[in-house]
């Protein structure tokens, strides 16, 4: 398998600690999204929708790092990371869906484009944005987990830690304070004393600068 | 089962279709988003999200759609919406996220009152970011779908339809040209052909304006 990546991807990270978490074998490629080669004629010959991640396997391209993951818990079942029964997968999804629909894509780097190119949104109102989605996000998901957890749901890595890593990684970068979110913050570092996560972080990966 | 809806939140929408199509017996409790009615505390008491859509089931209340869908699908695997493989299954679940992410989450209503009303877009420039980001994720889409499909994945409504027609909904209203996408056209129109779609439509709702 080879996973299209880009070092501070959000969505790739995700695919990247869910690679790690299950050992799967894999080849990392690297499109620059700065640089807008996720737009290349190459690439888009790849992924038609020019985003990433992308995951090249035998029978051809996956897009959407969500989709991507639901393969991989379908096709490499070993160290499952939906755990447990329907109304437990629910939990886990809710909190994967509460950080990949509510909060990553408002903030994402094409939407703060648009808001400094074509609204003319200067710097401090684009940065004031992107942490009040974070912030409304993380209000609800803080409410979502237990006292004292390691993780989002029960006692294991699961895609709703997946998908929140890499959210609080960026929450960081964008000065959240994380102080009014100390079970989200728990959760980020005991995940990352995981090697699979923190192989996976931005800073720790090939085209980090 | 009882679903939280407002005729015009598309999420709930994709729920409401999915109930039809997998015939489940349900009640409808609406909630008023123009009047905020989702943050009240009687409603956050069910969904401290405080968003809309919201399934309040025998073991408690699930919240984000495509949460309630998967569980759905888990739980009334009778007319599955999830066909084939998994990698026929992924490329359903691409086309959800492509909508489910990547276009509804930046369009949603509490978004563009944020661009009014904290960043003075005027409704010119609202309805334009709104048309922007359909456009955007539409471009993509059509070239996922095949040529005279009455579906977007095979021959029977998916997942990938539950979210679809919703969104187009929503486009028409904000006078997206659908001309310039006739395959998704060609799939909103044969799915409202189906009682399963038309009756979960905004203007078939009971508090539908």
């Amino acid at each position: 398998m080879k996973l299209y990546s880009y070092f501070r991807s959000s969505a790739a990270y995700r695919v990247r600690i869910a690679l790690n978490l299950k050992h799967i074998d894999h080849q990392l490629l690297t499109v620059n999204l700065l640089k807008s080669e996720q737009q290349s004629a190459d690439y888009m010959a790849k992924n038609p929708q020019g985003l990433l991640p992308a995951l090249e396997t035998e029978q051809g391209v996956l897009a959407q790092s969500l989709a991507i993951l639901e393969y991989l818990e379908e096709t490499y079942p070993e160290t499952p990371l939906l755990i447990g029964n329907a109304w437990q997968k629910a939990q886990i999804r809710n909190i994967c869906y509460a950080i990949a629909c509510d909060i990553h894509p408002v903030d994402n780097l094409r939407v703060l484009k648009y808001l400094t190119s074509e609204l003319g949104v200067d710097d401090d109102a684009k940065n004031a944005w992107y942490r009040h989605w974070v912030e409304v996000g993380f209000d609800s998901i803080e409410k979502l987990l237990s006292e004292n957890c390691q993780f989002c749901v029960g006692d294991k890595p699961t895609l709703a830690d997946v998908c929140l890593v890499p959210q609080v990684f960026n929450a960081i970068r964008f000065k959240v304070d994380m102080n009014k979110y100390p079970k989200i913050a728990a959760v980020y570092q005991h995940c990352n004393t995981l090697s699979a996560f923190s192989d996976a972080a931005p800073q720790n990966q090939p085209d980090a600068v």
